[in-house]
């Protein structure tokens, strides 16, 4: 008989101006995992943080602390563009990725991976209206139009906003197999998008053909 | 030319132990409305209130504040369990709701809606694991099994987590129209499921034939 598996330890990167279901649309599908997951709310200061739509989420820890993650989730959301030129996050940023296992972005989540110097020599995806904004960053990056979201190593990069969802899902599938994966998309009662290369939104915004 | 529509007003309900993306999901979908909503986060005690899936969310209103609201929303989670035994809470969404232009409830939510005896007479879904549940509250709520969303006037209630969205988007069409709903569901990269009986978790969980 096998030991129970640890609970995976998960921080979701919180700013003034985060979009709220591209944190807690990944959120909920980790949460459905079992051993239910350790989740840390983490900030550059912790305390109250007002998402995109208005509604504050409470930060616990600073995205600085060095206590080892699993998984590193970095949302989107307009408040990106306020941390691009924060080089104080940035560099948080950096040095929390570095050491966690996996990091996980959604949306403009990867604009704050690639400004962090993360991306470099790596493929990710982003919103698909911002696509164009966001290809700019990151000098080596290999920025993909078409994609639900894409795996690169540790990296597991989503298009916008619910695509943060499949994403989640490709990741519980990637640790844990398609049987957990099933389980927590059953249990959300959500219907996966299992294929990375479903995206109608990169042609609906011009991006291809 | 006609004078710009006011924001929505939009309330949501907390309590400990409320499902992250019952809530979130359907702001999400709220927030990309044009006027840009002015939502509520409300809770019987104002202040911060834990998810089921551990991050906290400050509630800045209480659930009896007279202010009048557009949408009241309810979601579900382990956390209903408790609020189902709380009188003033219940009391409290009882007279909050009578007093909104829609009430929307996702997953459990409904089965709050139902023992605050809002949903008399009314057709009604709810989660699909937890259906047997809560078609055991309230004493003449039709309960219907097999729904990704239920609308009767102005009680819009869905089936489990991820259904709120579908939901919201519904109610979005019902209340701007289809265009509205379409941009809405773009700018959220999100495939809606516009069929209110689309609904294969019904089967899955014993339900339906």
């Amino acid at each position: 008989m096998s030991a129970a598996p640890a609970p995976l330890l998960i921080g979701a990167v919180l700013f003034d101006g985060f979009e709220l279901l591209d944190a807690f649309g990944p959120l909920e599908m980790f949460g459905m995992l079992d051993p239910v997951p350790v989740i840390s709310m983490l900030a550059e200061r912790p305390g109250s943080i007002r998402s995109n739509q208005g509604p504050s989420c409470v930060a616990d820890s600073p995205i600085s602390c060095v206590a080892p993650l699993d998984i590193l989730l970095v949302p989107g959301g307009m408040g990106t563009r306020r941390e691009l030129e924060n080089p104080a996050f940035l560099s948080a940023l950096r040095e929390r990725a570095d050491r966690a296992r996996f990091v996980a972005s959604v949306c403009t989540g990867s604009a704050l991976l690639a400004k962090a110097g993360l991306l470099e020599g790596r493929r990710a995806t982003t919103n698909k209206r911002a696509f164009r904004f966001v290809a700019k960053l990151g000098t080596r990056v290999d920025w993909v139009p078409e994609a639900r979201w894409v795996e690169d190593g540790k990296y597991f990069t989503s298009s916008g906003v619910s695509a943060g969802m499949d994403m989640a899902l490709g990741l519980i599938s990637h640790l844990h197999g398609d049987g957990a994966c099933a389980e927590a998309a059953a249990r959300a009662e959500y219907e996966w998008h299992r294929d990375k290369g479903w995206d109608p939104f990169a042609k609906m915004n011009g991006l291809v053909a």
